[in-house]
Parts: C-alpha cells; sequence; structure tokens
C-alpha cells in the first residue's frame, strides 16, 4: 500500500474528514460551496495526518475529541490560507482546476477564508492553553511568511531569509500538526519539543520540495504550469540560489521590474532543468536533504524516549518515517 | 461632556487600547504598521466601550482581565473586518484618509485582517464556552452578512433581508459586545440575553443610520463622498426602500447591469435628500425609530431585573441610554 493510501486509511481520518465537512454549515450558500469546492479537489491531507500520526505513535490508544479538533482545525486554517493565497498570487488554477477566487469570485473567497479561521479557531479554542498558544504562533508566522515574501524584484533575499520565509509560510503548519498530537498524546516537554522540530524541518524541505517541483515536475501531475515561481519572481529557495549564482538569466528574470515574458521562462526553465545551471536545483536537493536528516534526527531523539518508556508504537513511526522518505523520492 | 468623551474615558477604555496596540507586535513591519494606521484613524472604538459600560451596569465593580481581553478581541475582529471590507467594496477612503488597501497594498492588507482575526481569537480562546461560541457565532454572521450583501442589479432583496443583512454585518458584534460585558459580570442568562437582543438592536438601527448618512450627510463629517451606496448598488434599507417605491429612477440607478453615472448619483441624491422621494429617508428613519423602541424596551427590562437584585449601576445605565439617543439624533 502507498503512502497516500496509509494514510488515508489511517484511523481518524476518516472522522476528521466529517468534521471538517460539518463546519462547512451556514446560511449563505457560497460558505457552503466554497469550501466543499475546495475540499473536493483532493490533497493528501498531510497536516491532519501528521497530528493523527503523531499521536499515536506516542501511545495514544484512541481518537479523543480534542484530537480530531486540532486535526480538522489545522486542515480548515489551511484551506483558509489557500483561499487568500490564490487570491493574493492571483492564481487562476489550483489542483488542475479553476482556482475558487475566478469561479465564485474575489470577495466570496476572501470571505470564505475569514470563515474557515472562524470555523477553526472555535474548534480549537475549548482545547488546553498550550495548543491555543501554539495554534496562535502558527498562524501569525503563517501571515508572517506571507507578507514577507516580497518579488525579488523589489527585495533582495539571501538562502537563510528564503528558509525562513518556507518555515513560516509552510513549515509552522507542519510543526503545529505534530507538535499537537503529541500533545494530546501527553508525550512530555521534551518530546512534544522534538516532535515539533520534526514537523517543522519535514515542512521545509516539502517547501523546498514544491519549489523544486516547479522547476522540474510533469505539469499534468503538478496541475498546474511550470514556473510560476520565476513569472511571480517569488524569493523561492530555487530562485534565491539562482540569483546568487550570478547568473546574467536569473538577473533579468527575477529582478526586472517588469514581469519575465513567457519565453524567457521556458529559457530558464530549460537552463534549471538540463542546462548550465541545473546545479541550482541539485543545491536546493542538498539543502532540503539537510532539512530531511535533521527531521530524521528530530523523530528519531523522539523515538528513543518513547521507546524508553515504553510507549512507542512502531507502524505509526514507520508511517512518519516513510513521510519522510516520500519527500527525499519526489525530490529525486 | 459629550458622549464622545464619556465613552473615551470609560474605565477601561485606555486599557483596553493599549491591549489591542500590544496585539500588533510581529517581525514582518507591515502587520504592525497597518493595524496601527488604521488605529489612528480614529473611531469611537463603540464596540469594546458597549463592553465595558455593560459591565459596570450590571454591577462589576473592577476590571478582570477577561473583560480587557473580550473588549480588545471584539475591536480587533471589527478592525480585520474593515481591512477585508475595503478590500472587497474597492473603498478608496476610510475615515477622510487613503484606505489601507490603496496605502500598503492589497495583499499585505488582507494579511494584515488575518493577522488580527489570529489575535482576537488567541485573546478570547481562555476565555468560558460561552463567550468563545458567542464570538464564533457573531464571526460567522458577520461573514454570512457580508456575502449575502449582492449589489441589487445582481440579487433582489427584501426589506426584511436588508434588515437581516444589517443585522448579521454590523449588529451581531454589537450583540456579541453588550453580551460579553454582561456575561463576564454574571449578569445571568435572562439579562445577559436581554442586552444581547439590546446590542443587536441598537447595531441595527446604528446600520440604519450609516444608510441614511450616506444620502444626506455633510461629507466633510462623514470623510468621504456621499452616495457610495448608489454607487454600489448596495441592499443598504435605503435603496431597498427607493427601489419598492416603484421610483423609475430607482430602478435605472440600482438596476442597471452597469454602475450608475455621477450624474445619475447627484440626481438620486438630490431626490432622496428635498425631491419627491425624501420620504425614503423618513421611511428609513421610522424603520430605525422601531429598532430604537426595540433596543430601549431589552434595556430596561435588563434595568429592572438588575435594580431587582441591586446590582443596577445607575450611571453606566445613563451612559447606555445616551448612546441610544446619540444614534436619535445623529439620525435627525
Amino acid at each position: 500500500m502507498g503512502i497516500g493510501d496509509q494514510i488515508r486509511l489511517f484511523p481518524g481520518m476518516k472522522e476528521v474528514e466529517e468534521l471538517i465537512r460539518s463546519k462547512f454549515s451556514s446560511d449563505a450558500r457560497l460558505l457552503r460551496e466554497i469550501p466543499e469546492y475546495l475540499l473536493d479537489l483532493g490533497g493528501k491531507r498531510v497536516r491532519p495526518a501528521l497530528t493523527l500520526i503523531t499521536a499515536k505513535m506516542c501511545g495514544l490508544p484512541n481518537l479523543p475529541q480534542e484530537l480530531l479538533d486540532v486535526s480538522a482545525g489545522i486542515e480548515l486554517i489551511h484551506m483558509a490560507t489557500l483561499l487568500h493565497d490564490d487570491i493574493i498570487d492571483r492564481s487562476p488554477v489550483r489542483r488542475g482546476k479553476t482556482a475558487p477566487h475566478l469561479k465564485f469570485g474575489e470577495p466570496a473567497t476572501l470571505l470564505t477564508g475569514d470563515f474557515l479561521l472562524v470555523r477553526a479557531f472555535s474548534l480549537c479554542a475549548h482545547l488546553d492553553n498550550f495548543i491555543v498558544s501554539e495554534t496562535e504562533e502558527a498562524c501569525v508566522y503563517l501571515t508572517e511568511g506571507e507578507i514577507l515574501e516580497l518579488p525579488l524584484s523589489k527585495q533582495p533575499c539571501s538562502v537563510s531569509e528564503s528558509l525562513t520565509i518556507a518555515e513560516k509560510k509552510t513549515a509552522a503548519l507542519f510543526g503545529l500538526a505534530a507538535v499537537s498530537g503529541a500533545h494530546v498524546a501527553e508525550a512530555g516537554d521534551e518530546t512534544e519539543f522534538a516532535l515539533k522540530r520534526f514537523g517543522i524541518e519535514l515542512g521545509i524541505a516539502f517547501q523546498i520540495l514544491d519549489d523544486v517541483l516547479d522547476v522540474v515536475a510533469d505539469e499534468n501531475l503538478l496541475g498546474k504550469r511550470c514556473g510560476g515561481d520565476l513569472v511571480e519572481q517569488k524569493p523561492s529557495l530555487v530562485n534565491v540560489l539562482w540569483l546568487k549564482s550570478g547568473s546574467q538569466e536569473a538577473t533579468e528574470v527575477l529582478l526586472s521590474e517588469t514581469p519575465p515574458t513567457e519565453a524567457q521562462v521556458s529559457s530558464a526553465l530549460q537552463q534549471l532543468r538540463s542546462g548550465a545551471d541545473s546545479r541550482i536545483i541539485e543545491e536546493a536537493r542538498a539543502i532540503a536533504d539537510e532539512k530531511i536528516a535533521q527531521a530524521n534526527a528530530a523523530l528519531e531523539q523522539a523515538v528513543n524516549s518513547l521507546r524508553a518508556s515504553s510507549r512507542l508504537d512502531e507502524p505509526s513511526h514507520q508511517l512518519l518515517a516513510g513521510l519522510i522518505d516520500y519527500t527525499v523520492k519526489r525530490l529525486r
């Protein structure tokens, strides 16, 4: 069974999916239809899966309501950011289909994002102070990551700054997912902290994977055109590394005041895929590998301490390790 | 001392203002600057005032942290909706100054709205279940009210539907403000419910006042051009009543597929201010008067029960009654 199916069938995923859908209730038709549309576009639900698998790995034998609530809340927050990000990025496509803001209009899509944030918070509000304050922190990081993500032509960005943006806009929610699961399982401060670190490092690797796929992916599998990050001159790790390499083409594409032409983007993709600059992709992969190694180290630290207290659920451990492997394989 | 000063100087208002500002902390410069800019545009902070005054009227002798938290949280939610609404309405002006989305850009303004929602929820999350669920309800109503508010040319709207939109988009937060104050003061279910009703009726009257002022106000005092609701063909009470009157001009202005011209708006304002259709404004005022009467009745019900248990703080009662009077006077 592939990792996607293992995640989909993991105990609690069905309940979380139902809980998420139950939160779309509203008098306003669009507040029901837009979230349904977004959810039906698919996705692996990797964030709630991370919470459920982490909790089980830490020895939680059942599915208490608070675990389902925080898992569903995290996915609702993620959905809200997808709706708002597509508006901000003016993305025409989401998972191969018309992006919600183009299908339903910008005003309704913006308000639906707010609606989902509200639903998420009310799901999480009754949880303990630790989870509430971790949720606030992750959500603040999300907005900070997005707001710091200006086009390279407007603001220079170092490799370290690019990784900070990735940590804030993507990895913070992965960290929240993992730490919430561990906390509900009462894994203890040290293990919880290690698993938060695991989630964050995995999340950064996921974001780098996204940046790499934006260059090298098969467009049919990606569900959108390649080169989006080039067009928007995003401070993605690939773009920042390319610019740092001193390439004249990178400067022309990424620092010009006007967006690059289609011909420029095609040529840039060609250079980065198999031309003189393909080592940029290798550099990005190497940095992702470092993050993967750190994710593995943090996971092992947690696992050792769980094993010492005989609380480790080994199949869940293997599944988390499989999630890391999956990221590594897609990077190649 | 005018009502504005009485509100500004009410015990707790300074602490709430400081608490609100303390929540703007962020690594991202714009997440600090945009809320500061919005807050510095002024405003009476009528929502947190409503919470503080209601709590004191119900006999609360001090300012517990939870009262300050919910008061600040409600104003933060209000600020988030102002940022998002201005994006949705493409309003160029807010309180006589450049609207935030034009000054700081749409992406940053949208994200700042999210940021403020997150800060508000984390302030309210530790409060008791009743306040959390009332906050969720009010916020869901806010988004529903906004999303139901389509241009009249796109969707017909009855008087009753227009009032429902006003209740959801404006009055729900007034109701939340009042009921939260009463709840923190442990006023008891019946009094809390009456004060929620008071807040909602007052909020609807406030929204009708807004709709009327959009036609009859002095533009310098209003801080923006009159006729915005006509231009956007909003389902405001004034517009809905005007259309219902059968006026040919109303049909041309409010139901045409293209927005009305400047000449059409000027003529419409003239008609509604002192022309044949000035009775429309009188009709709207009469409906506001009904809401004011209901607000008064709900307030009196609460006051009688507070008086019976010797918990009524009479000066605060007078201040709430003054807030109603203030609304009535501005309507004339």
